[in-house]
């Protein structure tokens, strides 16, 4: 189950940096949703690297090819593999790393776990395999597209810049407008800068991305072991980097009072609303209406190119390390992609699990 | 699924506020651990309400019987059933709070997810359905004790107060000594100051709890979606009240550079450690022999006194509701015992899984 | 997961045939589903012994109480909990039974898998743990009734005796009128004559029963690890004493040709059904609208009076076992309670993962 | 979950007859396993056609590639995907299928299932896809084979024709001696010339397939719900065109008493043994430690020549098919390798799952 996530939609995530190719398989997705390469394509482009000088200058093209799942254009109910080639991978040599873990790294708990690690370019510990989620989330999304529901990740804090609150009527766009992917064009500047001074150092830097979904319906979650804000913590603390998860106030919550922070509800014409959305569009574990809205910590990627004390495993022995290669100064805009895919990976199996859409057959009204 | 958490030691919990009793069973548990309702009970008296003036003044005995599962005085590898028959909710009238939900609470939720809604009391809603958790908790703390496992949360934070870091020698015993189970004594006595002032306005307030783990082995976790840090954020965010999930420097990371925070790995004789332990524990969604430290925020329990502005879902209309009855005027002192037994059942499901305890007889050597 | 059946409608069971209690939890019905205890005891009640003089004439009651999940007299999509306490289990004693593996028994198995062992009654080996699955099945069985579908178990073999092919329109009826649950009346009597025979001796005999589901809509099961005969086959098969499961004509097919048993499709007015239904209702692991039809092979009751050969497990060395105590001569009959609850649920689950039964809400159409 | 079977060592099977690629991930298995493409290649050898005239005179190459998961030519614990690119799936006309469904096949209830249907060869409900169950399977038996269990499965009947009792000594070479995959070489011969009558006549015929597992040690096996024959009859009754599986006597059991089947138990030397076999090696759910047998009943393939009635789902009326192209008269000789694979499959889910077998590193002890 390591690499499955999902009750009823399901992403089964395969490959490493360095193997002959990294994908997912989409198993559980209703049939007649219209799905094509490009679909996916798009929403790789989004955490391919090299698009700007924020990221590694690595370049990987990142080409999915579907396998299975779709016929005529449509999904068909069976499994949908997406799998993306390993083209640039050159065989640098590794071997320096294979007895030395490097510091904020998984490396020396996969040895641990494993006995036998895949050492090149991190191996499954990659950041790389990502691209198994944004596969998966593409195809969730599309799918939850044709219900009406949205999903948007932007940047609201790198180091200590922070963006003002989002116009959610402009994000969408501005997002677009800068390579921090953050909706505050004003602070993506600063955010750009102190990215770029980072780099300059060989140091790297955190930041905080938040993800809104808008439209999804009220009572999705299944108290109490699968509510819907302990699924979306568990996938968006899985991805590579992220050591803290929020929805709504999150950790202000803790500051303040029921009073304060209570939701009122009231009726707009027929539809229940509430006046503020503290809560994040979730209550008791289960969807309310308003918009989800979920915020996670990244941070720095610990690859940098200062020397760094560690340990010679084979030598038992303590030792320093140099991290050679081009590495990403900031994470945060590229996993944008990722937390949107995480994002919509969740809501697509609650989506199903709860009724809102047809099981197996897009078309067959619920 | 909805009510069971684990995949090899798994918990699944029944029972709701005012029915006839909560409960859990425990599959998967291996046979040959000793194991008494006494075990259980003193877990359960950790989060048992009446216990002093912050807690809700309703008193609740919550005696637990073992239905099954426990042979001569050990587990026998078959289901441990756990059960707390309900004996003083009163037959009071709920039935205003039948089409009115209270702000904050999933009330609404439930009613748009199933229709058929046991308002008494919240239900299956209600805090009161921890329970389950801790029963569970308390056969997974008993369990990981067997391997030198301890899991110990306190309050860390109530409102803008916040305690010094804990000193973990004298943390144990520490909590015992206060009501709000902090481990800073000075600051305890400012937290239940501003515990009491709220419940004299009919308000309440939120805060932070922390949970380290000790002695837990390195290679615990199951990348890419079976990491030990998703895991515990899935558990942690589905308690009651939790709004945020935190490892190690949780969101502190997004200020911090990777030089400031990356744990550099050393040799301590034989065994590895980290300078420092910004990571939590987890590196790579695996442990690396470090404390496992996580922190989860806590709302202010949403029903309170004032009168707050709601809806009636039977007229359709706007209306306001003013909820009677004992409440917590703060629930993270009782939260402690919850979040001690989530922990703990990630970690003992993960222990099994990773060949650390042998799945189906403790005696057998691993 | 040991005890648990089902992705969606989901059974755990617990219990013991000489603990505290037996019983199950039912998690992931829909809401809104009438349920009383007496739907689940006249299920009960076909399973329980000392009804006749074909089965042990243990007296036991097996008065089911539900615990949690329904509140005013529907389900609320809460976790059902039906619990049979144990009142009639005297403490005979067992010890001799603690070392010495009874033949045709899972003594050994237990002992070797989990080391503590509840030899009592044969523990939770007994096929007295068969009530978990009846209470699961009554409440499955409500649920389809609710869509139309029926299910019916019947004695169609015992020893070499068997019955004519069944009259769906009698069926019913016909079992209700003889102890074998036997639809052939004429054979019902020739099978009981058998029974009492191989009791007189201290022998058993085993039997066959057959399993008949109507109203099932097309296109039920998930190939191709999730097909509905592989579900049934798994469930049947893990029946106390069952050793074969069959599909439509089942071992039949082996000495057939394609032309011979391919069931032709034709229209009856705008229905599509088969000629013949020689696949019992499933194609490529999935319903086609036609009777679903299985069969199980029962062996006889493995306790039995007459001294069998064994080993002492303490001494090391071989002996012998007169097992005492009241048993059944055939379990057949009985069986049957426990085979249309196992059908139930395997159906219930994918009446719900295929669109047909509304995940949360039965009232909700889809 | 459709497509995943095993809770541990898990497999999941993509693709279709006519798509780009047929394959399987397999997902748990430890690391350290040396593993290659050539391990694979052997077992897809044995179920590929157009090896001898009684299977398709298609050719079908089926070359495996490992797309992940190996490094340095062992398991690295990562996921293991083998894919078989399709090469010889002519761009035949299958249009004339696409309304009218082949009588025996699951054509009709893929297409009321999913709407959208690839009717390409039966698309995913083609035998194509137990290549997913053989890559599986070849992983599994090189698992278990570390561990001194083997795996043998062999045709015991086709039609009327029925071999003699296996010799264990001799089956495994002699069965490579027959194009049947017959152990009785006498037989074989028979069994050829019915299935090449058969041929002839554009028609097929069935047969039963047996399989022995050598080596397992007791205790494997989880009641009440993952007892090892339920899941043994899963996987097996899941098999495309299986209709009937039994364990040990099988459906013999019906007409036997149980003093003429239990298996008495006696000690040689040190090791417990059962004088007869009746059992197939399991009692109540678990292993006993003596060789696990299995039989399967399978349906004569259902594509055959010979004109049969069916209906037009377009015009919703009545028709009939001819169905054309290169079939095979008996698919049970092809049968043995896939029901070798989904046995090898479950077998080592459980022998990790029940401690024989460490979860994440073959080369620690267990």
């Amino acid at each position: 189950m390591t690499n499955t996530i999902g009750k009823i939609f399901r992403i089964t995530s395969f490959g490493s940096s360095h193997g002959k190719a990294l994908g997912a398989i989409v198993d559980g997705c209703p049939a007649n949703l219209e799905l094509s390469e490009e679909d996916i394509q798009i929403e790789l482009n989004k955490r391919r690297p090299g698009t700007s000088a924020l990221t590694t200058a690595r370049k990987e093209q990142d080409q999915v090819e579907i396998l299975s799942g779709v016929f005529e254009g449509k999904t068909d109910g069976t499994p949908i593999t997406g799998v993306v080639y390993n083209t640039n991978q050159k065989s640098k040599d590794y071997s320096s790393l294979k007895n030395t873990p490097r510091p904020g790294h998984g490396d020396y708990c996969w040895i641990e776990r494993y006995g036998n690690y895949d050492y090149n370019g991190g191996g499954r510990g990659s950041g790389r395999i990502t691209i198994g989620h944004v596969i998966g989330g593409a195809i969730a999304k599309k799918l939850l597209s044709a219900k009406g529901i949205k999903i948007i990740s932007h940047v609201v804090q790198i180091g200590d810049i922070r963006a003002k609150e989002a116009n959610i009527e402009s994000l969408e766009e501005n997002i677009t407008k800068n390579n921090v992917r953050c909706g505050d064009l004003e602070v993506a500047k600063l955010m750009e800068d102190l990215i770029l001074s980072k780099k300059e150092e060989g140091n790297s830097v955190g930041g905080v991305v938040e993800t809104i979904a808008l439209g999804v319906p009220a009572g999705l979650g299944e108290p109490v072991f699968g509510k819907i804000d302990g699924d979306l913590a568990k996938v968006l603390m899985n991805i590579n980097a992220v050591k803290g998860v929020e929805i709504g106030l999150g950790f202000g919550v803790a500051t303040k009072t029921a009073k304060e922070i209570n939701d009122e509800f009231y009726y707009e014409r027929d539809d229940v609303k509430t006046k503020t959305n503290n809560s994040g569009g979730i209550l008791g574990g289960m969807t309310n209406g308003m918009p989800i809205v979920s915020r996670i910590a990244i941070k720095p990627t610990p690859s940098i190119s200062q020397i760094q004390e560690t340990i010679d495993l084979n030598k038992k022995e303590n030792t320093t390390i140099e991290i050679k290669g081009r590495h990403d100064p900031c994470i945060c805009p590229r996993v944008t992609a990722v937390a949107e895919s995480a994002t919509a990976i969740v809501l697509a199996d609650h989506m199903i699990r709860s009724g809102f859409i047809h099981p197996t057959n897009l078309e067959k009204r619920v």
